[in-house]
């Protein structure tokens, strides 16, 4: 209703409460102004109500809710299903061009509009949580391994002989396929053990660089999610060997976004050296279903790169939720929920200690600012899959029980203790991980049940009839990670 | 509710009520146990009540919405907003694992049936369709240009040393950039022009196969669904030279799954010699929002390991709307939508015809079947922006006006008369199209504003305030058609 | 978003696409304008997302949607789960306030704008369908028996002395009731047999004002939409008889807005003589769900007096599926509905012509201009519940079959051949009538299976089990009929 | 999806991942069987997909959603518009049958089935609660005050010589119409002042019952909820002498149900008197929209009788709206609601203390377990208007001033000091209440906002502009508190 309408309406409502509906309506004008104008995650999140309407908004600016529209060699953005069309709003554009997916698209003004402030808020909330210095992201409806492989391809571009990808090992398959799936070749970067923790081995990092040619390397890929005892690589020596040798930097952040520690290091790697990109999750880092990322970088050329490569348009489903989620959150809210998490990961330390000391065990000395590693008993290994089971089948579904004696090829590649992050990771473990969105009582509930599981595993030393999780043989590890390793996406 | 839980409910209701209710409930069920048995497209639609019945019942499934579940390192499928979970029926965990994206997933049971179901009932829609012999197939959260990169990065794998993709020439950006993403050298095969028509030129094609040697060609790309009067390649030909030859044959059957004339020459190019894949939008064919295509193959291998290419999950989004879509409409309802477009494709011919007529204009004469064009008033190429222009203010918004004489240099390849898949086609005419869920009124509003546009331009032959349409430099080209291109993802 | 957020958006989206969107929205603006200004249902119905996005327009304008409120004291509006928020769009105020359920609620602005707007559509659509001296209307959360109650509660106040209501025998327990419910005494007048047809006894409602005395009379209440043989009461001689005697008349308009016929006779009775009021159903007019009335007059003052007599408020519910329902339907629509049910009225009778001859019964001859009677075989009564019995398995719900010879008390008073509308109709018969939304299939799915239970029926001389239809004594008549009484509310 | 179903999946999703399924599945499904074993309002709130899906399961067994039946003679349930369908879930049969309100409905089981439960657990919380002896209720689509005129209207039918209804004065107006709107004669009894509280004159009672003759009364009509000072009413005196006349005795409990206090003297007058029924509001209890009533009884008798009174089916919605509630709260959600208001309770008479006590005003001494009076500034009665006003323009819709000066004339009887309960209460006052869904954040911004209030009105003391909520004479009374009054329905 417009203000023409709203005068009319007082022949049906004393203008005095109609009044008050318009202060609340312009109180909501002044929301969506300040929104579109600033582009920035609004402080204090919106309402539901207030968010559908403004996407109702949009989708009445997409050419295909225009009503004297005539659809004579329109091939798109006839919505067939009634459910369909509901669940996006009416909006059936995607989002980019044949050209350059961050581009805006003639018929669709409502739809590019959303897109434009998503990236801009998600922008925003990047700097705001840790990155400050970051010039530009982009929302991309796939997830953290096509992401890179997006990077790669638009790095192969620019670096034609480049033919290899230097990767500090971490195993997790998506991020190690996505080097294979651009078309390059894996070098493995065996990691360090300092005490009880895996870091990065930059000096044979920098070995090898210049023994294969920095021109001859597309990027070193470093990882700062990841499950201990594996920690943040050094991404500050590493970024400053990109920078000397001119070779590109991608950063796998993952999940790290939620961790103010991950993005320091970012920050700080972007200072003194040199930082691509860095890619992460949306679906980990802002609760929403599985599906998009985002690649952000310190300058904005990359990112317009990425755009471009991008060949043809795409679903704007994943930045859709971005954009719903980011407006309920508000900044406010996502810090919130950062704080929480910061404080239930010391919180799981805390009492996966006590579990540990019970049990004769001890927790992992890391620095890791997410993931919690602690021994398991070590007298028997080949039980260790039963342990996992267990654990799964009471409904604990994020851990992993490491043996670190498993061997594992992937694309040709033989790695030794997969898995553990390491050839020789001295003794077997288990993980837990306190990620953005986890309660207090996920955390008791974990612990009360682990704690079963080991009494009840330190009992039982005759082999018990194993779960084959998902049933065929390559996956019937004897970790029962299986289960997990697909949460990197 | 169970037959325990109808049991009880005869203390409240009256057990005949109850019987009425349970067969009702009896046929439901029947619907699903057909649909899981047999993994096809319902013959006719279902309501949507049932459907969404459906979808909820494989929420359940997943383990994000079992109760008992602990979220210590869990990192996904918790979703923030309500109005992101609503829209996504409470499914959060995307499609696919690390390993593969066509593969189940143990967090997510019903999900993954609904992913399996999709893809099985897209075959069967093929098959019925037109491509019996069509032997597999993978529903892929990612648009037609993205997809044919993963096809090629497929066949980078398998082909180590192809360096070049034989491309007969079809002028949208992004099937063309596609080659440049997957990192592969474009050869560009001109078309040749027989009567009105643009047809393959195949001897040019086994000329540059021979002397590029197959070996070094990854693959040869055609394409069938285009503007007229480009036709369908002749892709049983090219698949009978990629066949002695040993090369991989991509097909672009961009929006061709709605033309039996397309699939039948799919089919038969499967039969007499090599087709890889064919790829096909999900929202051309399907009507549904931008953002999947279907990658459909006559042998399984192929299939599989474009699955195994995919590093990590994906977006659930486009699969779940296809999923929607296929039971809403059932076979009868696609079959329906297919036998209007062809009666539409000969009205809107027969339409054209009298207004071309009338201009002193005529339609070209070719054998495209979804596609008709007619010639302009070829006196004065630079005012033609002008008549796209024109039609596009007027809500015409899927025609194009081809000048024939632009040129545009596209990742550093230069194409003469670019729009018109030509170097020099030898004149002016703009396009409309009869696609999926096209109405006669569509037809003869496009008619009559057509007729209008042609009176008015014939009349203002004084050059008028031209509409930029994107307002970048590149984009504003003397078409009209930068609107349109991006319909190509 | 406004103008100024328009205008900010250009930064983000070129300036032409904005303009198309503004374009799009002024036009969804004029809409609205139009509808607060005039106040009628528009001729062409709106889409979905329009309406939607309107509603919720109107929701942010009620105070509990404000954002700057404090609760205290408040004792309602906030609702608890947002599975029932999202039902009313927000909304939780309902409408009327304490003194007049017409009244406009000052915490609510939106939700009274839009009661009111539903009462002036209706009166439009009322006028426009046929009763064009209709003044003012009133739509209830009540369904028709309840509403009746409220109109006779009405007419108390204003005639204390008053103890009885004149009442044309028609057999549906809800409007008998009302009489009892509102506290007087119902004088039956006994319908007159003409030919096949059941019509009002004028001349004893006469002798009975004359003999009671008409101060004693509160109503007479005839009724229009019933099933044949009975007719729409004689509404002219009773409408002057109320006049010349000083008595209000009520007319029970349940399901008549849908004929023009009943419609003619209102409006005619209303010319010539007394109509107090004339009170139609939602559900059975505008196919949205039961619950809601309409309470019309030729003059404002009983409308309003209606309204006062209401003590509080009341559900919003009714209104607001009215409202949406006006919208998406438009004049246009509702006509269209309107039209084809009067020509599958027609196409029923003939159908059922046919299949009576087959069988040697025959169709009566009656003016209802909505329910169909055929004779039935009559030499075997008891077994006619069967017939009832067998339709009803067989799913055709709607039709019901008189035996004519049931008894039934009600409130102390005796019906002989209840269900028949009359003491001694002559022979039994079933019914079938041609309602809003009816359908083509839908008639011949009935007529087959009328057909096949006839043909099943002769066969049968010796007695079958019978259906108890809902199990409790009172409701097993020899008719089957008890399903389909309650759809008179 | 049944178990034939679940096993066919076996062949696309491994049986294991399945397993866990079916477990979650047979976990929803109990919880099912339960709610329908026991029609008790489950402990524990349900989540909004597993309620969604009950619903939806419900719908599916009301015959307008079986595919097979023939709508011939139907003249219900055929929603036209997708978004009314969509907001009752394709439920359209409302409740009840032409004979009873609460019957069972053969043409909608999955209604009836739904209505009953919604009675059976909302009696389950009335005993839980407070009321253990309660027998029976009656959950009805028509708010407080109308549910009061059919209660009334159902003694009618038993007393048809009695005439009046005794009334302890309580100022609202719906309550007080809904005698006049019953057809009876309202006879007011003053209440008597004992120190700040205004209470119940049980001698005045007894007299008028004894003098008018307690054949000739139809009713004691009790109020508990109301605003201090005005007290619970003398429930078990009343109910004694009730008990002692053979006189019926209704209860107002509009807003009662969530105080224990209410609860404890209702039960209480069930033990040692008569109380025929007890009345409470939907919306004000259990924080659904506008729109619905509970009729409460010690015996089940009088509830049929009231059921049986309705003549004709009504809206299913406010029934609807409570079951979702219901199961969305769970008994845990709603004892915490009301632990939380009654502690908020206190928390606002302590804020209000201190506010009283800084501007030379005190708490009235009263034991209202809801509502809270403080005395206002009294040199200057005609601008305590505007103290009202400012409070209203500040967001504090909820509060309430009284000069305890106005008269006001309501169907003829004149109340002196209207607003106050009393004819001659000794001096000014405000209200406020602590309501269920209370927080303490709204009493912080309630305090503050009266604290600047009453600074601001203590400065002026000249007369200011006034603002006229409502904009009907008869409504600007001096007390700004027309606004409020309609809470009470």
């Amino acid at each position: 209703m417009n203000e023409t309408s709203m005068k009319l309406a007082e022949r049906m409502v004393s203008v005095t409460y109609l009044q008050q509906a318009a202060e609340a309506r312009a109180a909501h004008e002044k929301k969506i102004k300040i929104l579109i104008e600033q582009g920035k995650c609004p402080i204090d999140g919106w309402d539901d109500a207030t968010i559908e309407l403004l996407v109702n908004d949009f989708a009445l600016m997409d050419s295909n809710n225009f009503r004297h529209n005539s659809g004579v060699g329109e091939r798109e953005a006839k919505i067939f299903s009634g459910l369909v069309a509901r669940r996006h709003y009416g909006m059936g554009h995607g989002v980019g061009r044949s050209g350059d997916i961050a581009e805006v698209q003639p018929k669709a003004a409502g739809s590019s509009l959303l897109n434009k402030l998503t990236n801009t808020m998600v922008l925003d909330v990047i700097r705001t949580v840790g990155v400050k210095k970051a010039a530009g992201c982009l929302v991309v409806p796939l997830a953290t391994g096509m992401s890179m492989v997006l990077c790669l391809l638009t790095l192969r571009r620019e670096r034609p002989s480049a033919k290899y990808v230097l990767w500090p090992r971490i195993d997790h398959k998506s991020c190690f396929k996505s080097i294979i799936t651009a078309g390059f070749e894996p070098v493995v970067v065996e990691n360090r053990l300092e005490g009880d923790e895996l870091r990065t081995d930059v000096a044979e990092i920098k070995r090898l660089i210049t023994s294969l040619g920095p021109e001859s390397v597309a990027a070193v890929m470093t990882t700062t999610s990841c499950f201990a005892p594996r920690c943040i690589d050094n991404l500050e020596e590493v970024a400053k060997l990109c920078a000397e040798f001119g070779v590109p930097h991608l950063v796998n952040n993952a999940y790290g976004l939620q961790s103010s520690k991950c993005l320091h290091h970012i920050q700080e790697a972007g200072r003194v050296g040199r930082v691509d990109a860095f890619v992460q999750s949306t679906d980990k880092n802002f609760m929403v279903p599985v599906g998009g990322a985002i690649i952000a970088s310190f300058n904005t050329k990359f990112i317009e790169e990425v755009g471009k490569m991008y060949p043809g348009r795409a679903s704007a489903s994943p930045i859709l939720d971005l954009f719903i989620t980011l407006l309920s959150m508000g900044v406010k809210g996502y810090k919130q929920l950062l704080g929480e998490r910061k404080e239930l990961k010391t919180f799981l330390t805390r009492q996966m200690e006590e579990v540990a000391q019970k049990h004769g065990l001890r927790v992992l000395n890391t620095k890791n600012p997410i993931s919690v590693a602690m021994t398991v008993p070590s007298d028997a290994h080949t039980s260790l899959t039963e342990l996992g089971s267990m654990m799964f089948l009471r409904g604990i579904s994020g851990t992993r029980v490491i043996a670190t004696t498993d061997v594992k090829t992937i694309a040709g590649v033989k790695f030794i203790g997969w898995g553990s992050h390491s050839k020789n990771y001295p003794h077997p473990y288990l993980t837990a991980a306190a990620c953005i969105g986890i309660t207090k009582m996920d955390v008791e509930t974990f612990v009360q049940r682990l704690d079963k599981c080991l009494e009840k595993f330190k009992g039982s030393k005759a082999p018990v009839s194993v779960l084959s999780v998902n049933g065929d043989k390559e996956a019937v590890t004897s970790t029962g990670e299986v289960v997990d390793e697909d949460s990197i996406d």
